[in-house]
């Protein structure tokens, strides 16, 4: 009862709009919904004993073990945003040591990182907590900048290194994507022979998707296209922005759609709009992740809180977050993580 | 003692300022610093045994031996700016044997060239001093002359050769880099496996990182963050050129940036700045070892003392040095290596 | 508190004979004694780091999780006694799913069983409990019967169907244990390629071993060679009888021994004999395991706790236990499982 | 009706022996029993999806299509008794030709015969009729006789020329059959990673099986512990003969037994001592099909009537049946198995 | 002059005949002696430039660094002579990390030890002194004994965890010699493609090369055509027994031999025995390593002392000594180590 207590109090006035919605366009009875047994949904799959296993490892390990929810935390800002504009307010995660120490100190699920960092603290860390091999990265240091993310190792070297699970992006709706559909499809397929777990990026990417009024990269539509994208190719787990507009396709005018597709599927309250996405993970079956966005200092923890809501209320697997919790000292990020797990640890916030 | 009152007549007027500074922004506290067992911080990575091996041939040869600290003889200048631009000074170096016995005279820890050099010699010498194949090149008979390194053979043939390392370069911030990511990370990956040690020239360049003012090739920021690109596609070495300036990122503007980035981890100092790119090397878990820069006669021996200590003050592995070296008579070029030397095995310069 | 009187109380007469030895030949300084850290003892070996994490899951499963002793149920039985013999008493076990049930009640380790066994119901238990893959066996089909483990199925295999750990066995002494060691130190090699952990059943047996005074297949000095053996071929984990004499080198005549070899090494007490066994498994680097013997009926209670007491209090890691635990009725053979774990979970039981 | 008033009739004064019988030793209710779904059995197991696709066919071809009963066509006498004696009585079957077309016009769910026999008519059939192709043989050409199975070809092999299934004989209880076991675990993974079906003759072979006063090749206990070493290495189907006796271990003394285990187990009564069969194969989880025996003319068709209704009633799924078949005109051959298929298909005969 | 007075005193009245022998019969003319470039020697030969690189690590590590000679510290008595009896005189020694550390404290060049003792601390020590694998052994726990060389482990698993060379035995005269010339061939051969360098213990084994009269196993016409049966598959470098007698093809009568033969080569000194061995390395070419023999207490100094002097003055290249190291306690191990070393580090002592 305190948590449910703590988390109302930290929605404030938001509270009953977030915790008493109910969704009612794409009903909850049509959703595998996430719980203890959620990896024996691989059971009938395709994907070996071995990757069920990873699977088991991820979904066990911390303090979500066993509820069927994750908590990943990632870190690979040192090359996506760069390392000194990452870490220059807790100069810890120069040293990726810590990076791993601050997962292990928050009892999360696993740590995402670069084949780097994990590579120099493989044998001392990979058995104590599952790691998660980000294949490909964009760096900010070409100029001008570009954004094609690019592999930076291999799949083999990942398991070489005591990978659990490897992590991929993809920037859907971008010019460079049939090149990295490819790439990461015959990635995770070769991860699976290998016996580890598939996590997929999906980001959408395009300048046009900005227009003047309205940013469409977290649209519901998009990203939910996005999602169904990356399940086709075989992401055991689907990592995505919360969304927080909608009618991408309509506004920018471009794939196909009508208005009754919006109105049939969808409302404006982020738990609907969540809520396709996770429709778009073959209705559950497939774990959808949201990500906790930058660090905004002291808004962090409700924002934080709110994503971890709308995500499990949506019928979402948890949230990957890594800025909310490296950014600042240790015992501020732990705490944030702690936080977000309440929720999904709450048996009384449950599925809209 | 006498050796640091030679060092600090060398610095001159300036002694002081690079001997007596106390880095405050990246304390020394966070590095791992250089010393006798520094390749044990390899134990608990992935890199095997051979590899560590490898390392420790290295790091145990040559008048640095067992310090931690590294001082290797590269010359590819033959490729990278012509043989005869190169060697017109002393002729000796058209015979590439003449390059490895400097190395051998010179007590380097290891010689670095082509797979042209080291292969016509490799069954005389390979087991004397440790070969460093210089995998990829960039030459200048292309007209008009192109900026790109592409590999000039096999990973391995350079096995087959006798290496103990490989090492490449990547031109961060251009538009191949995307490519010669791609492929160095491969490569060391390859290299790794066959049991050998791999080191990353992790050079910037791209044209508009020279303004009319300045020219940010060396700024303490892209350096740093191409640094922190090498020790992530698992580079065990990183080379980089002694910074000379700062706020490239912010002075070009691209990538991210703000004020209190460069507030919070850097000065003006050069010890500072390079504490910066040792703190981009996993805060120091990774050496780093800096160029010696071109020859430019009776300064040679100054530029080259000041470059050590302020490398091995900022937490940094030692110095590659070459044209300071080669373009004179064999004597004067060992001289000039020993005096380096005597930086790195003098007790008294500390880290700042 | 309430433990150990319940283990004092079992043992009846015997108690203080066991729990207060002090062993004086062999001192409990010289051993690395299991722990909540004792798979960090091969962070510094040649197991890669998937071998890591495969006995990371064996020894965080069940109720011994996390507290460095382990134990397995191990039911190949139907193969090595026949299936009616075995199983005529509690018909549940022709059906290997309940194999597997049994383990997963009783809160064991891992479930050591056959190939087919445990493929037949790979997809649904492999990722809920540790599989131990049997790659060899002897039936009794075959008359007259003779004794020689032959493989029944390949490696990766073992590794197809989910496996965390193949196990093997040698007859060390026979005609045959020269062929068995090459077969399984080849397979225990691609065993852990493949990132899985290693058990060998190192058993003896030569008909020369019982003389008519006395069976020497548990005389601690056989045994204690026969798991020197195993360490040697790289077994991560020994499994072995709990010795009942000593001295089969000298009483049979044969190998090396000489007086003085049993009198600094061992006296009568069966900690001090087992203990032998744990310094011939490096120390106690390589954990040791002791089997908990046929069926007996009323008995059993004592005999696998006496066990449990001797192996924890030489220095081993645990008791692998099937014939106590499966020829009975679920809820005794549960219960006979909590009370060996019991005794490893009990801080007062301490190393002698 | 008609259908079980012909099989009662055919039955004549045995019939309520054989239709009435309830088997009390090893209860029905313990088993896995045939039904349209029993291919989803393997769902959980490590067949992979192929192989799922490939006991498909088997199951769904020709009259027992969709019942979970088996009935197959086996002729390979030719080899196993040589051709001359096996085919005099009908020409027709020197041309293998007629083997595959009796399969067909029986409705056989399919046809178990030799490399050479299938390969010949591959191209024309296989896509008619789903392929066993027998890998191993014994001949009796060699002078002396002598009883040893060995490879006639490949797996891959038979994958080539079409096959569903690959076929193998072990004579267990002979010295040979270690070497047997061997080959025929590593051939039935091999045709399991091709996507192929498994089926082992489960012989049992010694000449000390049969004593002066019986033989016990048929004997309940030995042939029930040759199924149990067939599903350990991994055979999809077991082929095993009729029981025709029992105590095979205990009368001719060897192997672990006592009287307590015939007593719980078993009785005189024909079905349960097929029951033992059938629980050897992991209580029905693997299906028994048993063999019809040779050919003795007028008396045919009530054994294979009386043998079909002994293998459902103990819980097997079905009769693989040559000679009764091949060794008489076409149609009386048809007949034979078509009453074979009435017994399974009549669903009041059910399981004991 | 110290060294040589010490040494002078150990050998007793013995020392002029060991130190002022000249040898007539093979003129050291004749030789390849050992020196600081002895790895040149292997320039024109066809091993590649890793191999000549593991043996300059070899040749280059430990106190003899430099020299041309090798102290080798072998301990695989655990196995070949049982642990428990080859141990129990030093505990220390159940535990291989004492193996390990007793090589390094005594400054040896390598120490060739098992599989499962190098492996268990391979991270740890690789990179700091050589590797020996010793890649077949024969074990006393099988009843009767036999001795027989059985591989215990692959070539490539002892390139994985580290090695710098490989060993092997080779039963020389046994009937099982053909099967081992054969496997340690190949393996050398895999071994060298590795870049691993190689080192046969060249046995003699027969029952029959010990007559009621003498002990031919250390006989100079035998070991010696056993180490050129060595050098013909490969050896780098050849272990033997010091000559203790001859005339053994003679005395058993087998083989080629005539009277001349003994007259031409050999005398009854010591030194010219060993120089028959040396004469069968290709005349020095390939180096010679004696072994030391077992411990027999006080006399161990002098015995140690004597070898090495008959080595060295044969034109050996140094010693490979085990039980007299271990068999007590670490200071007086060391020490004998030490005293050995001096007599190769002695110039005076020079080839006879």
């Amino acid at each position: 009862m305190r948590t449910l207590d703590e988390i109302t109090e930290i929605l404030g006035d938001d509270a009953s709009y977030y915790l008493d919605h109910v969704s009612k366009k794409i009903s909850k009875e049509r959703l595998t919904v996430p719980g203890p047994r959620s990896i024996d949904n691989f059971i009938e799959s395709d994907r070996n004993p071995q990757v069920l296993k990873s699977l088991s490892q991820l979904y066990n390990h911390g303090n979500l073990a066993g509820t069927g929810y994750l908590n990943i935390l990632p870190i690979d800002q040192g090359i996506e945003h760069s390392a000194a504009f990452s870490f220059y307010k807790n100069q810890d995660y120069f040293d990726p040591e810590n990076i791993i120490k601050l997962a292990l100190e928050a009892g999360s699920n696993g740590v995402a990182t670069t084949f780097g960092a994990l590579g120099i603290h493989a044998r001392k860390y990979a058995h104590k907590i599952p790691f998660v091999v980000k294949l490909n990265h964009n760096e900010l240091l070409t100029y001008p900048n570009k954004y094609d993310q690019i592999p930076y190792g291999t799949v083999k070297e990942a398991w070489n290194l005591g990978a659990t699970a490897v992590g991929a992006t993809i920037y859907f709706g971008s010019e460079e994507s049939s090149r990295q559909i490819q790439e990461i499809a015959v990635a995770f397929e070769e991860a699976h022979q290998l016996g580890m777990a598939t996590i997929l990026w999906c980001y959408t990417r395009n300048n046009d998707f900005k227009t003047k009024k309205e940013d469409f990269h977290s649209a519901a539509d998009l990203t939910g296209q996005a999602n169904h994208l990356g399940v086709t190719i075989k992401a055991d787990i689907i990592k995505q922005k919360l969304p927080e507009t909608n009618q991408g396709f309509k506004k920018i005018d471009f794939g196909k759609y009508d208005d009754a597709m919006y109105e049939e599927l969808t409302t404006d309250h982020p738990i609907d709009l969540c809520r396709l996405q996770v429709a778009n993970c073959y209705m559950g079956k497939i774990g959808l992740i949201n990500s906790g966005g930058g660090s905004k200092g002291e808004s962090d923890v409700k924002e934080a809180v709110r994503t971890a809501v709308v995500n499990k209320r949506a019928g979402g697997s948890g949230l990957i977050m890594g800025r909310k919790a490296f950014q600042r000292p240790l015992a501020e990020g732990v705490d944030i993580l702690r936080r977000v797990q309440d929720v999904y640890l709450e048996p009384q916030i449950t599925v809209a």
